[in-house]
């Protein structure tokens, strides 16, 4: 399951992504490197690189990528996965398949069957702040990296795989970080400004500008999503297929597998078949873009899911309470769900106000659930008590969203003391164990397991040193809120001793109080959210206005509910934007012909309403307080909730992303 | 015996010192600070500072600090330590006092008794990089600095304690640091740039010119050493006297402590009585400088102990093992020597060819030993493997001597790989545990008992890791040369594995390697050094020309022994300095008049001999390798040392520093 996640890893040409050799693979893929000591020289020197192209065909779809006679992108692609795969050169770089049952047995047992294809298109993370790196060199062969990242432990292993250069020599400073949503898990930049930094002897700044961003960085994959999905006449589900081409772009990556992982888990089905391909395509490589893989099949599963509940006329809440998956469920892609929240999401959108309020005219209501299994992964903590009582947390993970808090939060929870107390750091690759990025919503999940096991360290030591102190056993020493106590009331004649007068007292006592810990979470708690959306349809432009978004999510435990209300909210405002206006939009040579925030559509605070959120507890019982990720799941359902109040409000079915004005109104005016 | 030792800590007066307030103390005192976003900007900002001085009279020596009457600096000091002392008004800040057996019936049991009074002048560490910081505040309270110290740590403790912040709020960044010599173990610009950043909001950059570090830095104190020493005359000594007064400059702080736990340690002595006193006067106020204080007391001491060989007719070295102290001797401080390797140092330098090459005309060979007790305080280290084998280790200390290379060193020692597998970083005070300065000669001693506390963790983490990949017991596994080894050679039919390979199998084995440990070594090896210095006097111009140098130390174990060498060459090379032309030279004002290398004469690469050096390595019991300080000991012999051999070569006595043309001259000419 691991190598399933759509994390980025260092994966097949890495080395020929960053910088162009024989064959530039797509409009954007980086020729050259300049550096100089000013931007005009920089760009001077550019303008004298002179290069001879032989224009090759593009490959700009699925359809091109496969057809009979398409051109090869990469002589020397194999096709991994289960049979049936393509032999000899291909296109199709991976096929991941999960089955169970007897799908066409399935079917034919079935009272209802519904088929659709739908598709999306590449969209952009967005995140506020371009690529920028520093690098810096030293005679010694070490080099410094100060880099915008989700993950300084990935940049230093794909920079070292790419470049060749032992990975002890390398060092990675992580920025403070203007949004990643997966978008930086990877490198870009890196490895240039250490080769030029290393050339020229000084450090090297190098910083794209959003065009670059739009153009050279990875969106998300374009997909083609077939569902085919059978029920009885009751709304039982008996059979699910589904049938996934995601676009790599120029290179294998696509998060074919995360799709394959989530779009038949939310529902019992005993008949299943799941095909994911990952192909590529003369676009921008796809990076990771938060719950990576599962919004695309969500989009088209939660809309047939809707179109069942439609035509057997029940309520989509209902239809989906009863096909849920719940405790001792398995799912398709094969563990045994422990306890999981999504019938409680459901309930808990049922009695939504959001669910009854009235609708005018052209307004429709959409109801979607989804799912992101979560990652665990390895992470490393460490906690330290300084001489004035307060601690600090040191971990691996740069704060995408707030992460640092709830780490703090968690120190704080476990010494018993304020979370003002503590100050929650994070460090470099050589001033903190191996952490894996900032992803996966594994952070306060994983790398919090690790944090409250350093901080019952710290506890233990705690205890010791009052016992020094006391002159007793360490065993007589009990930690109470925030307190050493005589474990037993008549044994010891003393005043508790807080752990400011503990801190006090390090140097005397045994020298700083320092701990850590390590671990690979292998498992994590799978993350189910329910969304109800209201839309205007106005069926003069084809506008649609989002009137009322309702986000209901499973947290397992909100360390800190604010900001997993802004994940919720987060989320679901990427995938509205995603749903309605954002997409790449490429000419027939594959150009980008919309890289900037004017002419790619994200939203903004006047597209949006107020998005309410409601979060559910059921506790992962894999976490000691029951957290489970909260970042990814809010971003699955609003593609394919959107596309249902859309239906619901004029009767069509979209799917086809996005659901713009002018799609809109051709369809109303039956184009 | 902690406060005793001269490093620096939150002390009297930090936060007068660091900007005047009602006084100014001394000239070169800071008294305004401007911010600017260039530096003419800045000078013009300062030119407009319109500060009205009422001139007081300057204190420029000991006699005027503390003749009757005297100009008091600070009002409200009150001189510590035991009677009798100064009550009331006093420019005395300390006395430190070390007594044992009967001094006066010891003097009236000597066959010969040498008085002399011995004068030193402040002389600066001479670092080459001048003191720089760069200072961020952000919105939320949190600062970082960046800075040249030997102690971050220190700096951070002693910002918070002048501005009032938090320590938690307070990140500290050290730099590569060129030099430090103890000079950087306290704060001067670092409350400064963050006061201006908080008021700029902007990162403030604030950087000493070399005259400025010279006027407003601290060196060490001029000093007064008064030495009577009795002997019988068999040339055993019977009773020590020693008598010191220290400038402290402005504030309190004199390395009077250091000196007074040096004075008398080389030998054995019934009768002892060691006083020194820690006065102020209107000159910078002085820093910690290598060994601080014990060059000083053993300028007179060694000079003396020459003086009674010489009329006793003794070889000086006889004499010295005649009376040095061995295991089992108490230092007049207190305690009991264990292993110690002052003799051993002797024997050497004994037969050393150096002793005995044939002298000219002109020429004079001295003979000085010295001692260092070196300190030990507290110290984390953190181990962490990473996924390609290799390890880094991460302490608090910056490297002002090669303690980052003999950290990988025993690193590699402990987990059996080769050094160059082991990256050795610094980290800042959120990425490492509390760590005292790099000082006192105490890292490689402290801090290497931390790290090859942490090492024997990772070992038992590996052999843990094999154990699960071959399915046995952890009993089953033995760490041998790098590798995991069956324990019993007939219990497991495996093959070893490598650290490497441990290494990649980190994922599925629990996650990454890591451990840290931390202490306070409130224990140290003292270290002995004996130095042997042949020189020519020029009788026409007065001129001392160093003809052969030697140095011989007790290194307990020297991890790195070329940088155990460069160490004592670096000591001898900065006493010679001393010896022979380094001082403050001040105006009647107070006023600095050399402030500049070219005024200011430190020795460069050509008035130096190469000087040879001697490793002795006497084990020093209370570490695990025998590792003991070698930093601080090679600067005690050098002062007394030279001038012993400018006795030998002119026949004169020079009781005060520098030994430099003008005075040699006179004295040649009986002036």
């Amino acid at each position: 399951m691991g190598d399933q996640i759509a994390i980025a890893h260092p994966g097949w040409g890495e080395h020929l992504h960053i910088i162009a050799r024989d064959k530039v693979f797509y409009h954007g893929h980086a020729v050259a490197a300049v550096a100089a000591t000013t931007t005009l020289a920089a760009r001077r020197g550019a303008e004298k690189i002179r290069v001879e192209y032989e224009v090759l065909p593009p490959v700009l779809d699925i359809e091109a990528a496969m057809a009979p006679g398409a051109p090869i992108l990469h002589d020397d692609l194999v096709c991994l996965g289960p049979p049936p795969v393509p032999s000899g050169p291909t296109n199709v770089a991976r096929r991941i398949s999960f089955a169970g049952g007897d799908v066409e047995q399935g079917f034919a047992q079935s009272e209802l069957v519904i088929e659709r294809e739908f598709t999306t298109q590449m969209v952009h993370q967005g995140y506020i702040e371009p690529h920028a790196t520093v690098a810096d060199s030293f005679e010694d062969g070490k080099v410094s990296i100060w880099c915008s990242t989700q993950g300084p432990f990935a940049v230093r292993e794909l920079t070292s795989t790419v470049l060749g250069i032992e990975l002890s020599k390398i060092k990675v400073i992580p920025s403070e970080i203007g949004g990643g949503f997966g978008g930086k898990t990877t490198i870009y930049l890196e490895p240039l400004a250490v080769a030029l930094s290393r050339r020229a002897g000084r450090p090297v700044k190098l910083v794209m500008s959003r065009e670059e961003v739009f153009r050279s960085t990875g969106p998300t994959s374009a997909g083609r999503v077939r569902v085919k999905l059978g029920a009885r006449k009751d709304g039982r589900f008996v059979a699910g297929e589904v049938v996934m081409h995601f676009e790599a772009g120029a290179f294998p990556g696509a998060p074919v597998g995360g799709a394959c992982m989530c779009a038949l888990s939310s529902y019992r089905l005993d008949h299943f078949l799941i095909d994911g391909y990952d192909v590529v395509t003369t676009k921008p490589r796809v990076a990771a873009y938060r719950a990576p893989g599962s919004p695309i099949a969500t989009f088209g599963v939660e809309q047939v899911v809707d179109e069942v509940a439609m035509r057997l006329g029940m309520d989509p809440i209902e239809l989906r309470l009863l096909n849920a998956v719940q405790e001792g469920d398995v799912a398709p892609y094969g563990p045994k769900f422990k306890a999981i929240g999504l019938r409680e999401t459901l309930e808990e959108a049922r009695k939504h106000p959001n669910y009854s309020a009235p609708l005018g005219p052209n307004q429709g209501r959409g109801v979607a659930a989804g799912f992101w299994f979560n990652a665990g992964l390895q992470s490393s903590a460490s906690v330290r008590v300084n001489e004035d009582g307060t601690a600090v947390v040191t971990t691996g993970n740069p704060d995408i969203g707030g992460s640092r808090v709830a780490q703090a939060m968690m120190v704080a929870e476990e010494l018993g003391i304020g979370a003002e107390q503590v100050v929650p750091r994070v460090g470099d690759t050589d001033s903190v164990g191996y952490t894996d990025v900032t992803g996966g919503s594994r952070t306060t999940y994983a790398t919090g397991m690790a944090i409250i096991e350093a901080s019952q360290k710290i506890i233990e030591q705690l205890r010791e040193r009052a016992a020094t102190i006391w002159g007793i056993e360490v065993d007589g020493v009990s930690w109470e809120e925030g307190r050493a106590v005589p474990a037993n009331a008549a044994a010891a004649e003393v005043e508790p001793l807080t752990l400011a007068q503990i801190a006090a007292q390090m140097p005397a006592t045994g020298g700083p109080i320092i701990a850590q810990a390590a671990l690979n979470a292998q498992t994590a708690g799978p993350g189910f959210a329910t969304h109800l959306c209201d839309v205007e349809v106005d069926p003069e432009t084809g506008k649609v206005t989002v009137l009322r978004y309702t986000a209901i999510q499973d947290a397992g435990k909100a360390v800190h509910p604010s900001y997993v209300e802004g994940q919720m909210q987060g989320g679901a405002a990427q995938g509205i934007g995603w749903a309605l206006n954002e997409e790449y939009i490429f000419d027939e040579n594959g150009v980008v012909e919309n890289p900037s925030f004017l002419d790619y559509r994200m939203p903004v605070a006047s597209d949006l309403p107020m998005i309410d959120t409601v979060i559910v507890e059921v506790p992962n019982p894999l976490h000691p307080y029951g957290v489970r990720g909260v970042g990814e799941p809010p971003i699955v359902p609003p593609l394919a909730c959107v596309a249902n109040a859309v239906a619901a409000a004029t009767g069509l079915r979209f799917t086809d992303l996005p659901i713009s004005p002018p799609r809109v109104l051709a369809a109303i005016d039956g184009d």
